[in-house]
């Protein structure tokens, strides 16, 4: 029995050693001189701040993403980095941005109201002030019970929830137990992988609903529809958009949403019978000088003749959304891609791939900058037709969860890629990165390489208070970045894109996926 | 030894036996009857309602506070109680409440700021748009540096801070060990009883500082002060009085506090060499057709011919802070309260002694309106003596930490009262209170009565966010109010007035106080 046992620890230290073994050397020296320049030379909160305080909140085609763009061109350029551009991605449509905002509470007692326009939506353009009607549709018919009554009226929707005190953290990180779960995730057999259909959500029923409630208070000659209140507590607010960025959407009711212990007390007052009036001041600005979407792109070229053209990138979005300055969603993410490049020209690193970063825009209306670039680059999925590129891009490396450090790797499945980042985090034991898992994450831009059989990953981060805080509120400011974090993530994200420069192969692909994306 | 042990163990049992034993018996009937009454048939939510959202925030001297005082009045006519009044205690100031109140940042980029004017402060009576400058003070010589550069601008006090995320939950209640703590607590020995000596402390040197730099400012022609932005986070800011409410104040700038995020941000802008510029548009209005301060006073009248005259008090400060509607200081404790006075009411009891309710004014201001009352009814500390009442009172019972349920009480000290609340507890350890304490606590009215030797008792109450996000802050609403804890109060409350009507003695007072105080 003992021997039994001995030989299968013997046979399972055998696997892990051969697994390893399949990955070249990393150049170790090189890493330590990555870690000492991103660990006690850190220039990411400089950059976070710029990109946050000084640019503004950084909505799609707004005044503020222009600024953190032009800004970004211009330091990657101080840098000496190569082909640094502003590459149109596509047309997007309008920008918009805020030019005032002031709403208060005047009957039954005066008292002014966190709260924000709704992205896309228009001002009111002077002081309004109205009568407040709650309106609460849950069927069609529901309709014909304001019909006549919202004229010259501010319309509050029925959202009512009963705001929760927190007796939990607002900010937490991993535990050993989380990530060792992730660990051991097994993919599910390919029968099981097929994409989920489609299907009519509760989100996607209220959307509809939504979209025919505005269109009735516009008929009706309402002045102004309050949406939300929700979500979020104690003067933070989740913030959307109320309106199409479409050129020829028409236009909408200004749209406000606001902290829901305000929105709250609203729906209580009216409940009990009571008169609730309200002023609004808010006055929207809607851009469209030029209606494409950009992403700024920058260059550290490859110096191996053989390797030169080809590539491996890195990435996150500058798109933010309008209510803050989008620190964690994802400035962030963009200041730690920009402080991975600062540290590999600092270093003067020769790298035998090129290194290109790319900061997205738009991916906060679907991934569209990011998608923009594959389609123009990569692959065509309408026309399933594959570009030069595609075989010329190693890997992917996107930064997009906030402002927590990094704790491992998503692989999305690939599971060659698995002792290859086993091996590099090795480096990184002692800054709590540690972890690869065969697990897909979503929601951000590496969706869109990954859909065309490019490695694309996303980094496994602390989670801190991004969905309690500051993923989409008005909260999301330079405060939230924790600065020993972006350092960890910006190291380790030099890291993986310098070993993937310098590596014999390209980054192993996927071959189910290729085959079932593109054919 | 086993003897000596079973002996030692009898003898703690009959010690036990014969502390509460020295207590009259409770009538557990009418317990029962007030549990049920305070449990299932509460009005306490529809009570704090109407105190908080329905009446506004009650500052002294404002509409708000005349609202609540108005409608506590009605509720407690309609109950059927006696002698409602509002009782004048003493001259108070000028009222004061916002008319108005918008502030944006309108460069680098627009961004409207979550905040509010200090109250008794000035408006700026129309859009008023300026340049930021940052003032730092440290020592008296500092001032020349901005001699003549302060003429029309905004001034933003250098108080910089970092915004922690929070690994620890905002809300919390009592865990056994901290309640054990409070029962085992022992009275420090006679000589160390003195009272703290007033000293200077880093709170008084800011505020002479500060006093000394609003002049400055004034002279110099600037046009507001941005202060405070050093507590709370979230979009939750504290806020306090920015100038006297003393009918012969100076008017004063023009001064507002906003929250830790976008006040921070702008010393950040300003720090890095940025021009930041500010739009503010307030209007507050000084109320002084009435410089009286009231409270509110109610009974249900004693039926036993020889204790009638004699009363037992509850009470809480109905009074709050400006920039919320004062839902857990102290909405919770006007309500339960009035809930506890309504319970009683509906069981149509028969009290030996008077039970008198009030809701004191001013408490924020540092205890006015209950030292009024105190000096009106029961002693006057400046002429040491002592009114008819003060031998008739048997008891003041106070609410004013917040939303969370009673877990016990503070006795100040009173070792008798210790086995007589002991057992009048014994009918609530199902619901958690169970703790007596011969701990003082301080900071609300029953300090008051406690100060002219009258037996004055807070109860210990669950924390919650009383600390991190209600007290004296903007999200101080109807929201962080905890229906089953207020029930829980308001029945508690209820039973320990009723027990304090019927006993045969009064509660004992403590001698050492009352001979130390008043001679």
């Amino acid at each position: 029995m003992k021997k039994i046992q001995q030989l299968l620890i013997l046979l399972l230290f055998s696997c892990a050693y051969t697994v390893h073994a399949q990955e070249e050397k990393v150049d170790l020296e090189m890493v330590s001189k990555i870690r000492n320049e991103g660990l006690n030379n850190s220039k990411v909160m400089d950059i976070a701040f710029n990109l946050t305080d000084v640019s503004g909140p950084r909505l799609s085609g707004s005044s503020g993403l222009k600024n953190a763009q032009n800004w970004a061109q211009e330091e990657f350029a101080k840098w000496g980095l190569h082909n640094v551009q502003l590459e149109p991605w596509g047309d997007f449509g309008r920008g918009w941005e805020i030019e005032k905002s002031y709403a208060a509470m005047t009957l039954p007692y005066y008292q002014p109201l966190i709260g924000t326009p709704k992205a896309w939506t228009q001002g009111t353009n002077g002081l309004l002030k109205g009568k407040v009607v709650l309106v609460t549709i849950k069927m069609d018919s529901d309709f014909a019970d304001y019909k006549g009554k919202l004229h010259d009226k501010i319309v509050i929707l029925d959202n009512e929830i009963e705001i929760k005190p927190h007796f939990t953290a607002d900010t937490k990180r991993y535990e050993d137990k989380d990530l060792e779960e992730m660990a051991a995730f097994k993919m599910p057999a390919q029968s099981n992988q097929a994409a989920p259909k489609p299907r009519v959500t509760q989100d996607f029923r209220t959307r509809v609903a939504l979209g025919k409630l505005r269109d009735f208070c516009k008929e009706e000659g309402a002045v102004l529809i309050i949406s939300g209140g929700t979500r979020g507590s104690d003067g933070t607010y989740f913030t959307s958009n109320g309106a199409s960025y479409a050129l020829d959407a028409k236009a909408v009711l200004p749209e406000f949403e606001m902290a829901a212990e305000h929105y709250q007390r609203i729906l209580r007052l009216l409940n009990a019978g009571k008169t609730v009036e309200l002023e609004f001041d808010t006055k929207t600005r809607f851009l469209q000088d030029d209606v494409k979407g950009y992403n700024v792109i920058a260059e550290i070229p490859g110096t191996d003749k053989k390797l030169k053209s080809e590539l491996v990138m890195l990435g996150a979005h500058l798109d933010s959304w309008h209510a803050a300055t989008g620190a964690t969603d994802n400035g962030a993410g963009s200041a730690v891609v920009m402080e991975a490049m600062r540290i590999l020209k600092a270093l003067n690193i020769k790298p035998r791939r090129t290194i290109r970063v790319a900061l997205w825009s738009s991916e906060e209306q679907g991934l569209l900058g990011s998608k923009g670039y594959v389609k123009a680059h990569l692959a065509n999925k309408e026309t399933l037709a594959l570009l030069p590129e595609h075989e010329k891009l190693s890997a992917y490396y996107n930064l997009d969860n906030g402002t927590g450090k990094i704790r491992g790797i998503y692989t999305q499945g690939n599971t060659e890629a698995v002792p290859i980042f086993a091996k590099w985090l090795e480096s990184f034991k002692d800054l709590d990165a540690s972890t690869v898992t065969l697990k897909n994450t979503g929601g951000t831009d590496h969706l869109s390489f990954d859909a065309v059989g490019i490695p694309g990953f996303q980094f496994i981060q602390d989670e801190m208070d991004y969905g309690t805080r500051t993923h989409h509120t008005n909260m999301d400011t330079y405060d939230r970045l924790q600065a020993d974090d972006l350092k960890q993530a910006a190291t380790i994200m030099a890291t993986f894109v310098y070993n993937t420069a310098m590596r014999n192969e390209k980054m192993p692909r996927k071959k189910t996926k290729l085959t079932t994306t593109i054919k």
